[in-house]
């Protein structure tokens, strides 16, 4: 079917789906993961095809994303169950208020629609998106990158069989058919078909959206994290936050990229950074790329511009000595993506300017950008971090992919 | 100064107006609404100039909506002083949680940033767009039509004077110089410089938004409102909220357009209805728009397929004999705009399925669709009532200009 074809069955789905109670959805998702476990060995499958089509063509690393076997099938059954056990978002009151003439406002939590989803080459996001989506009523239109998409297609085709069998229409989840670079272009234009797009990639992804979009759009994703060492800062803590934020899982948005310092204690901290991110490291030593104070203090490759408006996603950090808390705020303001920016500071003002003035999803006073996360914040699960300010901000769970209306009950109030 | 300089100085306002305490910004407030009742002289000059250059190639309700009087201008002034009154929604802690690990995380509400409006040509909403803007801590960029420039100059002049005398930048309110359409265009892609745009206007205007706008856009103010008479209606009371809805001010984008009448009650509600909003009314009776089957059982213009999709803003309604509460919502989900919806009944349950089926900002039972409005929500006051899903539906108050972070405060804590 042609990605339009889709889109209008996946709309006719949403009339059955956004009203659907919570217990019809939590069925649904656990006989979906029943689903994604009987039909395993289809999937690892068509996976096979995807590697065998992929190997050569893409690096190791990216081939590792790619690969599933019985035990991550297993971890995607068991993803879809851990959202049986979140709250449901839908239907809930938000706000409501008695005016004083007696009407009755509800503003009550719904559904977005239809949610289309482009993504790329990890198949476990095909379960993880199904399954939120179906939590918060949103029918699910995804668009899986083309090097997994035989994957993508026998996980769809499982998690169909499960929707099936709750009662559901299949159409609930949707795959796009097209792989081109049309299909996208197509989700980002088709006003009135799709609700929400929700773009989970690298920054070209975002980049397009933001800039050919006209249906609504939450940009996810790309992250700059700053972490500020203050005058004030406790240095061992500034050093554990540092090399947790910088070294923990470096591929993923919330990991820093650069450090400011505070020229008071750049002499002090510096030497003892190189340490810990460098010499101390036998496996991924970091790899500094220093401004031109912080060379004189220590070794390191000499920063170019592009350095600190990169995201380097790998062993490699951005060093930067500043003059003050408003110096490094500046800095953030220019150069950040609005995703996770911390401050290490004892000086309760220090930290007060900095959260005041840092425009970004998170801002951290003495912990690690490493927690900006749906799970970390409670919130259970996320479909992604908003970097925009639009709608939602930071980890979106299952509250921030519904809308609201306002219900409003009177008994025959005119004005 | 270029559309461009204009932003970029806009930005630079945002540092200090967004922290700003609610005493400064409410002092600003005050300021800015005695300088426009200092300044009526120079207000009423300028919109003589606009008055004496658009009379005769506007119609008469445009001019009147384009002149000023001393009593209008007090009428602003005191349209500012109501928002003084108003919550500050800025810093307010949406949610706060602490985590197990000890960091305890705050949503904390933040003003968009700049937030630029296109309007055309009612120099009120000069003033109260702005007194809005600077309350909710945004920097305003303001688009007026080129009928009402030199008014809307003269009234953003005085209300600099009053942001100057509170310390504040006068960059705060911005009005762009250009009013040919470049100008708008170049406001719907500032990527980077414009954080919120507002288009408030006809449908032409919004599709351009929708069409082009790379910014974040808030879509407001198409109003094609239903009003379905349902089998267990109380038909005095059908009768009297629909005449209220469509009579009391039929050019507001609340006003209803389209009754729907259940086949059950048609024969006795169409006379009824035909008497109350054609015979009975002397001064302006209102042009009935008929589906075949209601111009069996009364007379009226016979609809054209258009009728159902036109917003008329004038004293026209389309009237359509339905079968049911699900033909119901049908018509609706084909024809509406999103906006606001009611349903007439006695009966609980189709009233539960009519509120929701229907994906509109506001459904209502029983009550007029007139009351989709920020006073009457009790919001104090709003910038518009928005259409779309995203981010904010419905009357937009101070809280729906705000986005908002996440303060995340730990002591060291690592992932």
């Amino acid at each position: 079917m042609t990605t339009r074809e889709l889109l209008i069955a996946a709309q006719s789905a949403k009339t059955t789906l956004a009203p659907a109670g919570t217990d019809t959805k939590n069925n649904a998702l656990l006989y979906m993961a029943d689903a994604l476990i009987e039909n395993t060995d289809n999937i690892m499958a068509a996976n096979k095809q995807d590697a065998d089509a992929a190997r050569g063509r893409i690096s190791d690393s990216l081939l590792d994303r790619l690969l599933l076997s019985p035990e991550r099938i297993k971890g995607m059954a068991d993803g879809i169950r851990e959202v049986v056990a979140l709250p449901d978002p839908v239907g809930k009151v938000l706000k409501r208020v008695e005016r004083p003439n007696g009407i009755v406002i509800e503003r009550t939590a719904v559904p977005m629609g239809v949610m289309a989803i482009i993504y790329e080459s990890r198949p476990n996001v095909t379960s993880d998106a199904a399954a939120l989506s179906i939590k918060s009523g949103n029918v699910c239109v995804l668009r899986s990158g083309r090097d997994a998409w035989q994957s993508a297609n026998a996980i769809v085709l499982a998690l169909r069989k499960g929707l099936i069998k709750a009662g559901l229409p299949q159409e609930c989840v949707t795959l796009i058919e097209d792989t081109s670079r049309e299909s996208s272009r197509e989700l980002m234009t088709a006003n009135g078909l799709v609700d929400l797009l929700v773009p989970r990639g690298g920054a070209g992804l975002i980049k397009a959206c933001v800039e050919n979009a006209t249906v609504p759009c939450i940009q996810t994703g790309t992250g700059i994290c700053h972490i500020y060492v203050d005058a004030a800062a406790d240095l061992d803590k500034a050093l554990s936050i540092l090399v947790n934020a910088k070294t923990s899982r470096p591929g993923v948005c919330n990991a820093a990229e650069c450090c400011l310092v505070h020229r008071c204690v750049a002499e002090k901290f510096l030497p003892s950074m190189k340490k810990a991110l460098v010499e101390d490291r036998k496996e991924n030593p970091v790899e500094l790329r220093l401004c031109e104070e912080s060379a004189k203090i220590i070794d390191g490759t000499l920063a170019s511009k592009d350095d600190f408006d990169t995201e380097f996603l790998d062993y490699i950090l951005a060093v930067k000595i500043v003059d003050s808390v408003q110096d490094a705020v500046s800095h953030i303001a220019a150069h950040s993506t609005g995703h996770s920016e911390a401050i290490i500071t004892e000086d309760a003002s220090a930290a007060n300017a900095f959260t005041a003035a840092v425009d970004s999803a998170a801002v951290y006073v003495n912990a690690s950008t490493r927690f900006t996360d749906g799970g970390e914040f409670g919130l259970g699960c996320e479909l992604g971090i908003s970097t925009q300010r639009l709608h939602a901000r930071g980890p979106m769970g299952l509250c921030e992919l519904c809308t609201y209306k306002y219900i409003i009950r009177g008994n025959g109030q005119i004005r």
